[in-house]
């Protein structure tokens, strides 16, 4: 059966998140029903990152099989009109039968985007998260390199199994009126990516002391972080292979 | 009568414009209708630029005058909490009563994004002008180079007299993905910098030879020009007074 790897660019501000369920729109729901009606049948996908409802994504991967060989040229063309323009296809391409777009993956990695300015700024609202406030910049890089090397997770993960991880690389960075936060792991567990923003924008605003992430991570209790960050300031932003 | 300047951004996605009219959504509108509450009678506001249905602003700037004095921090608050988030007031100050949003601005700079990749952006999608092209940067500076100085823009205004202004620059310039041009006048005539846009673009599709400018311009005549570019990528950008 023929393979394919599908890459997506999606605003996740009005879905219910990646994963198809039924009743409500979902990436997923809509990229399978693009492909079914190509197909001519079924087609059931798998994505490198099941983002949330509100979360979008740059360099989402999404692999399928086919009994049919399709044209790859055909499918972006087809996802552009179809789904988008909330949904673009960036490339269509055949990939090794064995190619799995989740567990092919070797890293994950995120941008997360705080706007500091004291108005909020109407033309970013939905990619990024206002917090109008004087943010300790060096206090969120300390408490982001904490995060750096495998540790458990769990006091930052909503739920699921297991919760060790590996981050290659966390930090913060000034791009002109924004504070980016970018971090690249093996993988992720649900809600993480968020939990860390918050926890780091709280080490920020001098809420939580940034020495602390060794011993929040030790306690290994959601319950000793920080609420997580909203979800439009999370964009899925690159998957390696 | 105490004056006041308040600065606004706006997404211009879903207003038809920013001028008043019976019965549709404007900026207008919903910025006259949280002032008349605070004021507990009707505000009539001036602007700076009279922005089309799906234009945007970054640099608005609206003058209105009251009866009683008004808390400038208030009618910043109000208008967030109202209006938002597609609207955003960034500053209120006392201006000098003879302060007119309109009358008393020396220049209005705009901006116009295109993204030039072969997909379209989902996220930056209400924001730019998408021409899955390869543009010739060089025939666009060209094309602007020449709008510059004080002609009769009749070719490139859609009504409206009279249709001379003087341009102070005009610009096209790469940033990251995007083409951006900029251009500061004295003032526009309507549908002048989309004309100018749309000019420019088939320029860098050498559809139209850059170094027509001059005999477009002297022609006078709107049937010369070309199809203005979409009204999504334009931003009012800065009032200079």
């Amino acid at each position: 059966m023929p393979t394919y790897r599908l890459d997506l660019i999606y605003d996740g501000t009005r879905f219910h998140g990646f994963a198809r369920q039924p009743g409500v729109r979902t990436v997923q729901g809509e990229i399978e029903s693009v492909l079914a009606r190509l197909a001519g049948s079924p087609i059931d996908t798998t994505a490198a990152g099941r983002t949330d409802a509100g979360v979008h994504a740059w360099g989402q991967v999404v692999s399928f099989s086919t009994l049919d060989p399709m044209d790859p040229a055909r499918v972006v063309r087809s996802v552009n009109r179809v789904a988008g323009p909330e949904i673009a296809a960036t490339s269509c391409l055949e990939a090794a039968p064995s190619f799995n777009a989740r567990h092919s993956a070797r890293w994950r990695q995120y941008r997360y985007r705080v706007l500091t300015s004291p108005s909020p700024d109407p033309l970013r609202r939905l990619t990024v998260w206002h917090v109008p406030a004087s943010l300790d910049l060096a206090a969120m890089k300390a408490a982001a390199a904490g995060f750096v090397g495998e540790h458990d997770f769990a006091s930052f993960c909503r739920a699921g199994r297991p919760t060790v991880r590996r981050v290659d690389w966390a930090d913060w960075a000034r791009e002109d009126d924004l504070l980016v936060f970018s971090i690249r792991a093996s993988s992720f567990c649900h809600q993480m990516v968020r939990s860390l923003v918050g926890f780091c924008v709280d080490a920020g605003r001098s809420r939580v002391d940034p020495g602390s992430v060794a011993e929040v991570l030790a306690a290994a209790d959601r319950a000793a972080a920080r609420e997580p960050a909203p979800p439009r300031g999370l964009i899925l932003w690159e998957v390696g292979y």
